[in-house]
């Protein structure tokens, strides 16, 4: 089994989580994050505006990264929204499953009753699969609301699991 | 045939505007703001957060205002998303109608394809009927997402409009 190495991220972090960013989010393929975002736009995007931020860790080094916020305030705010970004080095090994599972643990202690992946390109077929497998249920369907850079328009999904007991 | 009284809104509007705001997010029955919201937090939420915001004039008076806002950036940028309030005074007039025309006609002029509501309760069925009067099709079901404050978890609807030509 592999070792569990999520922590929580610091600010020293930003130097190992921002390659893994940058180089996701510049392709324009899976993020709707503007394709120039800078380093300092991200480090607010990804460790100050969400409620946690987690790194995945082996052998000192930073293969992935998750946050974990409020998806919508007030009458929503039981409903918690995440993202999850694994190094180009790192795909194929359990990476998402694992980061997915501990922020499901996360969400439940912090008071969650359930989490959306609000913007997934149906394009994405390996996440769609994924996020299925782990228990998300597609309740949502925008036509053409995600521009691939080589597809084209394609639909985004809506993804929707319930995790606490009632 | 009422004439639009429909212009963009100033920060000396915001007087006007709160109470509207206030009063409708206080009941906490419609929107994803934290019910204690307060002045300066709805003034960030409302006027500054926002692209544009406008407001519903009638003999001097603010009835109602709208914002319009880009829903997703970078590949997600081309839908914007708007929000609508009325005054408890001026409901059933046709404000929500024309506020929501002119919204379309804005998003267009700036640029956008597509305009997606992200959470409307399900309970909120004039609302319901009237964007699908105006060609919002419901594109998402999140499943108890919404906390009403008498009924308890209902559903949110995602719905969404295609408003280019191509």
């Amino acid at each position: 089994m592999r070792p569990m190495n999520i922590r929580e991220a610091t600010k020293e972090d930003w130097n190992s989580i921002w390659p893994i960013f940058h180089e996701i989010v510049s392709a324009g393929e899976t993020y709707a994050y503007d394709l120039n975002t800078s380093k300092a736009q991200a480090a607010k995007i990804w460790l100050d505006a969400p409620r946690k931020t987690y790194v995945f860790e082996e052998n000192n080094e930073i293969l992935g990264s998750y946050y974990l916020k409020t998806n919508q305030a007030g009458p929503g705010n039981h409903v918690c929204n995440c993202g999850y970004m694994v190094s180009s080095k790192a795909r194929g090994k359990g990476l998402a499953t694992s980061m997915c599972e501990h922020s499901q643990k996360m969400a439940l202690e912090l008071g969650y009753k359930a989490m959306q992946f609000n913007f997934v390109a149906s394009s994405n077929e390996g996440a769609i699969r994924l996020w299925g497998k782990l228990g998300f249920e597609t309740v949502g369907r925008l036509p053409k609301a995600f521009k691939h850079p080589t597809i084209g328009f394609v639909d985004a999904l809506v993804m929707f699991k319930w995790l606490a007991k009632t």
